[in-house]
């Protein structure tokens, strides 16, 4: 049996802070998660155990290795779809934390073939494309649309590409980043842009970023990702 | 007179908190209602007393035959529109509980004729076709639009059918399932659902689930359906 | 000096709560206001000094008479556009009760010409015609908007005619009714009439409920008031 | 070193207090900035620190120049942006107090070339025309968007010229007023009208206000501003 290694307590903490911002800022609801790789351990991931995400506590935190089992489970049930946590960290080692959601603002995006583009400097990350990823060509037209193994995953995982953004046709969507502050900031913007971008397409032709602007945006908003997690915090706390 | 016999406490608790649930998850307001059959006798229901949902408590539980006529009204005012329920659970043995509301967007899809269609795997319950109760077809042109009589009541089961879900123009929907969770989680999603696809059609054409994918992410998130309860529950006893 | 009688206290306690609810249900935000018809004198009517009405208190209420001037002010500063409320209770002996607001999805209607229809059984009240008050009719091309003198109440009356509710251009709509309860009622489902209409209008042509359902629809509902009053109130509560 | 004067007990107050409402009614995230023109010494402004506004308290308000230098840093990093303040300052002697930020349905418009119009009394200080900066004319094709220097404050100054409002394309906004009180009701106001302008645009063709309507609408609502300032204070400690 692997041998255990209590993981970094800051990196556990930051991880229980991300479930509850992300449901407390709508990005996820009972429904949706957020990992993290293990940063004494490049091939293990933290994941929760499968439940909702603005319940979750420290307890309820499972390893993962990158074939996606659990390390050392103790009962607990891990999420159907830890599938695309471990095969994106095993294709991109430069993913340090992912997040799954349904987000509401995105899904319109997956299911009609439109593309997510930048519409201000807050979501430069989203770059020129946003693959989409159709589960049909990798599990034929009878799956329950869930990535609930590593074929799937690993498919997944190829459409994401180097990208940090991905639609999935039917489903939400995956967002990856170099460590939890990123990969949030990165899910809540992705929704905020989705929602900008469908009310700016019923108003004319919309001038996005170009890749420049997009990648100096990305990289300036990249040296801020502490002044919107501790408001992110903040909130959590007082709605509790 | 019917015999007496006390419900089970733990569905009794459950109906309670879907009440609060639907209210605070914005599917009822001072309207709608959620009832459920009675687990020991399949020829009754249990409904709250005409109160607006957000506030029902357990001694506002009243219980009805399947001609909608309470067992033991104890001077407590029945809803005008208990028929909704007494007719279906007449028509549909499977059905055990029934969520009757005006959630806001799914409102407009009664009105224009339009079908709901799963958009996503959260909402494969919604099959292909969402029928569309004209309540000018059994009541004339000059109803109050309420499901006040079993005439009525009997013309909106039929309409449902063997489906789990239908729209009513001009008023709202009504959702069945296998238990009070199941039928919580599919008032909820659909009006998530209705809310995706009306953004979504603004962007182009979109790719529904087709049958199978809904058929079988139906199935898998049967399973779950605890998750988003809990989460559920909680948001209520937060907030108060 | 006129004789000061003081009014009901159920009536004072009545209008305080409807300033409340309306705020806390998004029809007014620091602006608009609601009034009321003395109980004891019909000459006279019922309005908070100019204060947001979220923050109205029993001592803030003023009376008025049928021409706008206050009965006895004592310092208070009351709101400019009171002549909405003096000109309609002159004009309209059966109006008890109305409220101004600029509720967000009603305003777009009246900049457009759009007529607000009844879209379900909740909103019959509005009948098969929302008359739209254009002030560059009664006051030319140069006012500030308000309705500010007895002329420009007397018109926006003459345009509400027998009806229930009018639209103004540029600036928000009136609701009257034959109690507190009732137009606050109506306010606020004018208000979620108006996003529903607005929502159907976009996926295809809306069937509006037909003069004899929203006659019969809006006698039904006005027996059952006391049902969202209890939950607005209730949630005015629990949120200070 | 230049010479130290404490500023305005009161004027800080307001300033700290706007932070707060800006954050509160959602015109600001994790982003964006207020400031004040020292009223004791027209050559400087007040400005938080670079944190998120609705967590600012006294002590971050910071001091600076015209130029954008800090009068006194102590060790506290100012905004990127502090250009936008200083350079609008410095040509535009009228203003007191300036907001930045990217307000939901403002951004829509920038990106698009669509003009936000005064579509009702509330936002007649929206005037004829809102200007729209384009970065890419100042600044080049390349930049991060951001207003990180001089030139590029002066650039957005002039596009502003007289106006109260204008759009930064790919960015957010900007307003300018004669107070803290005017310029957070601007900021407010002009989200508001863009939602509404961008609702009512799909009913059909908008009658906005002529000029001589706004110009006397603006005039009449800055009579009343302590009106909705009070309300908004008031929301914020409700919520804390």
């Amino acid at each position: 049996m692997a041998r255990q290694r209590k993981p970094n307590a800051e990196l556990l903490s930051d991880l229980v802070a991300a479930n509850h911002i992300l449901f407390n800022e709508g990005v996820v609801d009972g429904f949706g998660h957020v990992s993290a790789r293990d940063d004494r351990d490049s091939g293990r991931f933290l994941l929760a155990r499968s439940i909702a995400p603005g319940t979750v506590t420290t307890r309820d935190i499972m390893e993962f290795d990158l074939e996606g089992e659990p390390v050392d489970a103790r009962g607990r049930r891990p999420y159907l779809e830890r599938f695309i946590h471990s095969e994106i960290y095993r294709l991109r080692p430069d993913v340090q934390a992912i997040v799954h959601s349904h987000s509401p603002s995105v899904v319109p995006y997956g299911v009609t073939g439109m593309h997510l583009r930048p519409i201000f400097h807050m979501s430069g990350f989203l770059g020129a494309v946003t693959p989409i990823f159709e589960i049909r060509d990798a599990g034929g037209p009878a799956t329950d649309m869930l990535i609930r193994d590593r074929k799937l995953g690993a498919a997944l995982a190829r459409t994401l590409g180097s990208a940090t953004f991905a639609l999935m046709r039917g489903h939400g969507s995956v967002a990856v980043g170099a460590g939890i502050r990123q990969v949030v900031y990165r899910a809540i913007y992705a929704e905020v842009n989705a929602k900008l971008q469908l009310e700016a397409s019923r108003l004319g032709e919309i001038t996005f970023l170009n890749d420049q602007e997009a990648a100096r945006a990305m990289a300036t908003n990249d040296g801020v990702l502490d002044r919107p997690w501790e408001l992110w915090k903040r909130r959590v706390k007082t709605l509790r």
